[in-house]
Parts: structure tokens; sequence; C-alpha cells
């Protein structure tokens, strides 16, 4: 089968393109090709010239023509802006998210209306579909029965993506697949434009010997999950049954990924426990209102049913998740950590 | 102020018209410009004479500069095109609904990011945003708490709609409402596209001696709203205040309007009480598989604690919206009915 991810050198993309390069399978069947499409491709990077792999760079709205040219399979959709920059540039989010999304529906659409495959389209949804509207607050505990009001221009325009792909599925155009990704921490390399971002920040820039900023409250909570716990819940959502039964998706779309609930503080004291009082006080609290706003709107508390039901469950603590990032990032940790904790 | 009405040649456009020709005011300012914005201007109609009023023709979305070529302080945006044509016909419904309403909140966005005022855009929504999935049924009673799960492309493009309305109402770039509109009977003139079509045309074809037909089951339950009650909610809506307190949005967008619960053979039996035997004989079932999956997904009972909050109510019962009916058009009444009723 023909799998294609957008996003594809995004940091989620390459862990997703590892472990399919690593499975060769997807769906019950052999991966013989895999596109990365993304706008940037780095110059020198070992998966472009893996033979399995295809590659088509630029805006994804405008290369669809090369991405559909042989039929697709599975589109896994990861290609997206993120919360800080679709805030700070609302025309950019509703272009980046919602009109090129809605492109490819179309592309994959016309393929089955074609005659081709209809495409699984995996779309990469956001815990900021849900905000805490202050008319209308979030109740404690979320699950996928709880009504999104997104108060980001991201989490709307994620949310609009959801009620598309459940359209284009209804109408038999795509088969199509919703995970709703918490938090991804702790994400390696540098920093990006996501509102969520010091998540990561609070503990990678530490553990490469960098100050790092939290702009938000310590006692704030939020649901996190891991990249590895991330990847699983994709690539899960992607090969689940959508008939009933178990372990189906029992013909309903979004899926809210196993969400860990910890605070800010409990993330930085798995940092000392792990790396050390030094490494922990390089963190210094600086409340940022614009970062806490939207944050602090997300929803922290998850009834993960849906998710369970597919086999899927959170990160066991934060420590682990600082752990495997050590495991995971050698490189990036230039501090001294011990191996087996406190 | 200038009013705009979008579908302003539409039947509930020409009530709302109507109404406000008569009241000339609005939100507590006199209506100084009322511009009538529509693809269809009747060739002879008294109103696009009338002295207060300006008449756009065209595609909205190709006509939004001559929409907005002076300030704008309100738009009721009726404009759309109904369920069972966006069901046959998915590009039309797609354009129609989602990039025309798009375009016209872009069009409202440029005009106060210019210095212009903030533009109240009242948008008429739909019972259509909630659908009963198989797989996710709706609960008994539904209020705006209830997550939409539409089950057809129309219901889906309102639904979509209401999420950019509150998004660009929560940047600021408008003062957005949405009006969720129940079924609206009895609706004079012809028979339209719309999947509901036959709720009106059950009691009107019979009414002017003509056989109807009846596409479901009679025992179907259904949500419904006379017109009165109808144009009645939408400029409830377009007044209500946006801060906290009674009779106020309460900062939440949608409002169900109030819902009329009835089956299919109460209003037969409405018609006949009205009526009598050799009308009510007029109408003969003969179930539609597809008119019924589109009705049947939407919910017929309503907690209407907001829209009571609002001060609006749903009509008494259908025998008095038979006789209001008649009392409008006598024109299209053209059987013996008797004026106390039985």
């Amino acid at each position: 089968m023909r799998v294609v991810v957008t996003g594809g050198f995004g940091f989620l993309g390459q862990q997703v393109t590892d472990v399919l390069l690593a499975r060769r399978t997807l769906c019950g069947a052999p991966v013989d090709r895999l596109l990365l499409a993304d706008r940037n491709v780095p110059a020198a990077t070992p998966v472009a010239d893996h033979p399995l792999v295809d590659v088509v760079r630029g805006d994804l709205s405008e290369r669809l023509d090369d991405v559909f040219r042989h039929p697709v399979d599975v589109v896994i959709h990861l290609a997206s802006a993120v919360s800080a920059e679709c805030e700070s540039d609302f025309d950019l989010g509703m272009t980046a998210n919602l009109d090129t999304t809605r492109a490819l529906l179309d592309a994959a659409r016309a393929q089955s209306a074609a005659g081709g495959p209809t495409p699984r389209v995996v779309f990469s949804s956001s815990v900021a579909v849900y905000g805490s509207d202050p008319a209308a607050p979030l109740p404690p505990v979320v699950d996928e029965r709880t009504l999104p009001t997104p108060q980001s221009s991201y989490g709307t325009q994620k949310r609009v993506c959801e009620q598309l792909i459940a359209e284009y599925t209804r109408r038999g155009f795509v088969d199509g697949r919703v995970a709703r990704l918490m938090t991804v921490a702790v994400r390696p390399g540098a920093p990006n434009a996501a509102a969520s971002g010091f998540l990561s920040g609070i503990i990678r820039e530490p553990l490469s010997g960098l100050p790092a900023t939290c702009p938000v409250d310590p006692a704030l909570r939020v649901a996190l999950a891991s990249p590895r716990r991330t990847v699983e819940g994709i690539l899960r959502i992607a090969e689940a049954g959508r008939d009933n039964g178990p372990g189906s998706l029992e013909g309903r779309l979004p899926v809210n990924l196993p969400a860990l609930t910890v605070t800010v503080a409990d993330m930085l004291d798995a940092l000392r426990r792990v790396a050390g009082d030094a490494v922990a006080d390089l963190v210094t609290v600086a409340p940022d209102p614009a970062i806490e706003a939207i944050v602090g709107s997300w929803p922290a508390s998850f009834d993960n049913a849906r998710a369970r039901a597919l086999g899927l469950r959170p990160d066991d603590d934060f420590e682990s998740v600082v752990r495997a990032y050590i495991q995971d990032h050698p490189d990036a940790v230039t501090v001294a950590v011990g191996k087996s904790g406190h």
C-alpha cells in the first residue's frame, strides 16, 4: 500500500516515518511506498534516500497533484500551523489548517470518485478543540461527548476540519479518522511557535544546560502525552476497524488520545528528581498572560474510555517521560543525569 | 442604522423585511437603510420600491463589495442552499453555505478592521446541526450543550459556519449571533428543495385543494416553529445583549429557537379539525427513505431554557399554526375553512 505522511519532516512526521519504516506494514498490508510531503525538507536527511520513500516538497495545497499522482491508500495528515502562529496570524491559520485540509480531502475524494481506492485519512486534531468558555465552562472531566467550544483560532480550525472529515466520511468520499492529540512533551529540537511549546522547553533546555522560562503558574494542570504514546495512538487509530465491536471506532470519529494529567510543578519536580537541583534551577517562572490564556483554556482531565477500548493507555508518570526523552535523544542531553534516578 | 438581509427575497427574508419596515427600529436604533441581497429578485415586488430599501441582486459572494459599500451595522444572514439540494449536490452546498458565509464574515471583518462599525452578524443556523448518529444517538431531549453530530451536508455546513462565527466573534471581527431555526411550518408558496419541505406541503397543498404526499411515517416526531415565531426569534437574538444577565446571550453563541414538538399525525389531525375530512384526505402517505433518513435524524424534543430566558416561546399547538397560516395567506386557501374550528 501507498502511505502519505503530510508534515512528514516535522517532529511527529519523522517519528511516524521511523515506525512505519521499521514495521513495513500498516492496516494489515505491506507499506510499499511512503510519501513524505512537507514544505520544509532538511538538506541532509537519510530518510529521504530510503528506497521506499518519496518526497514532495512545498506547500501541500499546491502539491496535491503530485501527492495523488499514484493511488494513495492511507494519508496521515500531520501538517499544520501551530497554535500561537494561528493566534497571531489569523489568515495564515485559516489557509494552512482549514483550506489545506479541505483541499487534501477534495484530492482524496477525487481519487475515490475516479474509481481509485477510498483513501483512509487520519487527521491529527488537538486537545485545543476544547476551550473553557467563561460563560460555559468545561466539565471537570472531558470525553468525546463533551461539546468542544474552542477558544483559539487553532482549536477552531482543528474542530472545523474534524467535522469536514466526518462529513466526507459519511458521504463515502474518504475513510476518515480523527486522533485528538494531547500536548506532546517532551519534544526534541528547537522551540516551535505552539503556545504549549514551553511544556517541552522547560525540560529540554535545562537538560542541555540552557535556561528556560515557564510562562504559566506552575499550579496549572495540563494533559500530556509522550511522543512514543502519541505516535502509537495515531497508528492505532489509523488501523482501527470502523465497524462495531471491541477495538473499533464504533462509527464515531474523534478519539481523544490518552492523557497524563500533571501540574507544571509536577513536571519540574520530575526534572529535579531525574537531573538534580542545578538543572531544575535553570527554569524561571515568568507568567505570560497570552500563553496562560490559551493553554489554560484547554482541559486537563479526561475520561479516556474510548482510547482504552482501542488498547491505548497514557504514560505512567512524567518522570518516565523525562527518562524516555533522555534515552531517545542522548545527544541533546549535555548535563550529567543519573541513570537510575534519585 | 444600516441593516442587510441576505436571502432578503426568500420567504423568511420577506417576513423579516416586513417586520423591520413596520417597526423601523432594531437594537434600539432607527433603521435608516435596509439592503436586501438575493440572487433571485422578483420582477414586480413593492418592497424593492420602498424608500428605505436598497436591493443587491446576484450571488452574494460576488456582490459583497456592493453590500458593504456603505457601513453595515447589522447583517441578518438568511441566504442558504437548503438541505436536500446540499445532499444531492455536495459542491453546491459547500460553496453556497460554507464559502459564501466565510466571504461574508471576511467582508464584515474588513469593515471593522478599516475602522468602521463592527457588524452584528445574525446567522440562521438549523436544527439540522443535530443528527442522530447510529453509533452515538442523541439524548431524548436536546439543548445547546448537546454535541451536534450532523448527519447531512447541510447540517455540517451550518455547524461549521456556527463555529467560524464564534471564532470571528471571539477575535472581535464581528459581533456574531446564531439562531438555530426549527423546521418552519407552514411555509407559503411553492415547495422548495428542503428535505423538510413536506412539513409545510402536507398542510399548504390540501388547503389550496391540491393533493400532497407525506414521505414519512406519520408517527415521526418533529420540532416545528411557525413563521411568526421564527421571525420573532431571529430578531430577538439580533437584539439580545451579549453581557451576562437575564435576556442576554451570556457570552455563548447558538440559541435553539423554541420548538413545538408534534407527530406528523398530530399535524394531519389538526388539518382535519380545521379544514375537514375532504381536505385532510388529500394527503397520501408514501414513505421515501431518503427524506426519512434526513428528517428522522433531527431531534424532536428540546429543552429551550436559553430561548425562554430571552423571552421566546414555542407555538401553543399546531392547530393555531394552521389557523395563523390561513389568516396570513387567505389567497392561498381555496377550500372552505370554518372560522372558529370544529
